[in-house]
Order: C-alpha cells, then sequence, then structure tokens
C-alpha cells in the first residue's frame, strides 16, 4: 500500500490538475463571451484580443500535459487514480479545442464587421448563452463529479442543436434572396457552427463525467436536433 | 533496472498499439476516399456506409484507449515509453476526428446528391486527395517516428490550405450569382471545411512525431495560407 505522504502528494497534484482545469473552463466560457461581443459590437479590435488570448488557452493545455506526465511517471497511478488522471488529459484537449472554435467566431467577425448586418446574428448571443451555460455547467460537474449535472447538460445540448438548425435554414434563406448577403451569411453560418461545436464537446465532457462516476459510456444514441448537415431548403417564391 | 522479460512484454504491447492506429489510420483514409466518391457520383448509398463505419473508427480508438492505460496500470513505464504511450493515446484521438470529418462529408453529400451540382465541386477530389496522401505519410511518419516526413507533411498543408482558400471564394461568388445553387454551395463549404480539417489533424500528428523526436515543439508559426475566415468575397458585376 501507498504510504501516507505519497497519497498526500497525489491529492496535492489533483487539485493542482483541477485548478488548471478550471481555469481552462474559465477562459473558454470568457473567449466564447468576448468573441460573441466583438461579433455583435462590431468590434474588430476586441476579436484582435481574443483571438491573440487563445494562446493562453494552448498554454493550460500544455501545463496539464506536464502535470499528468509528471504524475504518471513519478506517482504511477492505478485503478481510479489513473483513470482520473487519462480524463484530465482528455478534458484539457477538449476545452483547448473549444478555445479554437471561440477564436475562429472573431476572425470571422472580423471579415464580416464592415458588410451585410444579417437579422439572423440576432439569434446567436442566446445560443452563445446557452452554450456557455454548458461550458460552466459541465466544468463544475466535472470538478464536482456530478453525474447528474453531466447528464443535463448532455440533454440540453439538444436544444442548442435545434437553435442552430433553424439559425442555418433563416441564414440559408436570406442568401437565397439577397445575392450581396451571401459573403456574410456563409461566415455567419460557420460561426453559428463553431459555436454548436463547443457545446458539442462540453457533451463530450459530460460523457467523461459520466464514465469516470458510473464506470459506463454514455450511450450514443443522443437524440440529435442539429439536421443540417441533411439541410435541403427551398427558394421561397 | 527492468527485467528482459518486461521489455519484452512492453515492445509487444507497443506493436500492437502501432497496429490499432495504422488500422485507425487505414480506416480514415479510406472512408474520406468513399466519402468524396460518395459526394461526386452522387451516390447515396455509399454515403450511408461511410456514415456507418464511423462506428468502426470510434471502437478502434476506444481499443486504443484501453491498451493505454492498460500499459500504464501494468507496466508503469517512464522516459520515453511514457511520451510514446501518451503520444498514442493523442493520435488515436486526432485519428478518430478525421474519421467524424469524412463522416459529416458523407452525411453533407446525401443533401445535395439530388441539387445543383455545382461546378466548383470538382476541385474537391484532387483536394482530398492531398490529404488522403497526408494522413497516409503522416501515419507512417508516426510509425517510423520520421521526423523528415513529419516536417514535409506539415510544411505541404499550405498547398491544401490554398486549395481550399480558392474553392471557398469561387463557391461563394457561384452562390451570388446563382441563388438556386446557395443551399449546395453552403454544404459544399462546409465539405471543402471538413477536407481542410482532416489536413490540418494530420499536421497535428506531425507535430507530435516532431515533438516525440527531437524533444521539441514545431515551431507554431506555420505559414497559414488558408485566409478565408478572413475572406471579404466581393459580387463580381
Amino acid at each position: 500500500m501507498p504510504g501516507e505522504h505519497i497519497i498526500q502528494a497525489l491529492d496535492a497534484e489533483f487539485a493542482k490538475l483541477n485548478e488548471l482545469i478550471a481555469k481552462m473552463g474559465g477562459e473558454v466560457e470568457s473567449q466564447l463571451d468576448q468573441a460573441v461581443k466583438a461579433l455583435m459590437g462590431p468590434d474588430p479590435e476586441l476579436a484582435k484580443a481574443v483571438i491573440a488570448a487563445d494562446a493562453r488557452i494552448d498554454r493550460l493545455e500544455q501545463n496539464v500535459d506536464l502535470a499528468v506526465v509528471r504524475m504518471l511517471a513519478l506517482r504511477q497511478p492505478v485503478a481510479s487514480d489513473l483513470r482520473n488522471v487519462i480524463a484530465a488529459l482528455k478534458v484539457a484537449s477538449m476545452l483547448e479545442r473549444m478555445g479554437d472554435y471561440a477564436a475562429n467566431v472573431a476572425k470571422r467577425s472580423i471579415a464580416i464587421a464592415s458588410g451585410e448586418r444579417l437579422e439572423e446574428l440576432k439569434s446567436l448571443p442566446s445560443m452563445a448563452g446557452m452554450v456557455q451555460d454548458n461550458t460552466r455547467r459541465v466544468l463544475d460537474a466535472y470538478l464536482n463529479r456530478d453525474v447528474e449535472q453531466a447528464i443535463a447538460v448532455w440533454e440540453s445540448d439538444r436544444d442548442i442543436d435545434a437553435l442552430y438548425d433553424t439559425l442555418y435554414r433563416e441564414t440559408i434563406g436570406h442568401m437565397m434572396r439577397t445575392p450581396d448577403a451571401v459573403g456574410a451569411g456563409a461566415h455567419l453560418l460557420f460561426i453559428a457552427k463553431n459555436i454548436e461545436r463547443i457545446g458539442d464537446h462540453a457533451t463530450n465532457i459530460a460523457e467523461v463525467v459520466y464514465y469516470l462516476v458510473t464506470g459506463k459510456m454514455l450511450v450514443a444514441d443522443r437524440p440529435k436536433a442539429d439536421k443540417s448537415s441533411y439541410a435541403v431548403v427551398e427558394p421561397k417564391t
């Protein structure tokens, strides 16, 4: 059996790992919030700040990786400790990608800052707000190993998908009616997709929490309300 | 020092891990090939087969995860062995996402099978061919720890980005001139983006190889030829 001091050392390292991951989650949430503000302003200077700040999230992920490799090498955890270490690595990699998506929202907000202001833009802040909520809630669920909350996040993603689906169809309709809006509309489609993908990654983190707590996989047949990959939008006459 | 039989056991497990990853890489390459064939046919039945086959790649990733956790628990590798195990975990996760992108190409090919056949579709097979090449080459680089080949893949991604950028602009132009092509055009933009993202993940694997061999990070200032996030396409008069 490992001695008391080894267990204390491991606990301290897990606490540090959790701190890094909580920080990453906070950054992602804030970056998404700022990216959407930059889009809605429009505020290209704020957008540039969001793009630059993505490097902070990348560095935090590298810190998680280093901490994980160090823990594996020095503590050689087994059983649930080992699963928790690997989970931290996976969650950090998901958060890093969520940061990339927020940065891409900011990039595209610059491209459309001076162009046609599509009315469909107005749906984005509420959609992004739901994604921010889910990001915060799933991080809490992760840090507290709260499986009920993880399931709630996982299930509520369908509402985000449904909003995205509506936005997709409405934007396509607008682009059909207004050729000058096609360029901005395409960016808007990608922006909405980026936000929807951040939400997907929140559900991926929920699946990690579920697996950690129950030892089982959250079944992969979550009802997907995002049907936009199959969307055929007919011109309105 | 670990005994000879421990080293042999570890070598055998690394060989098994490499086999799983090689298999994942082969699946991704084949799925992308089939997805583009389904798109160009168009062949919705083939597209459905590609979507269904994505579960195979997911299962292979789960097998990699299980093998990695097993190796960490039983062999407690350190130093370069530990880095190699963690690298396998990361590469498998990248390949799993590459499979997701190929499945999304197949999904969208169904949506546009019966719609307007945009002439810009014709650029996709050569772009996808380059991405398939890079996927195969970077997997070889990974399995052989061939840093020169990893750098070659990493550098050649700029050609894929440039092709994507051209396709993006041409498709937007087409959508502006032809409102009836907007729905299919939007799917084409996402399809091209998915293929470009598979290429990006090949460069991520190249970065893992570089890090494994040299212990250093491939500098993050790779010249990005994909400027489409910033694209403002003016209507042609």
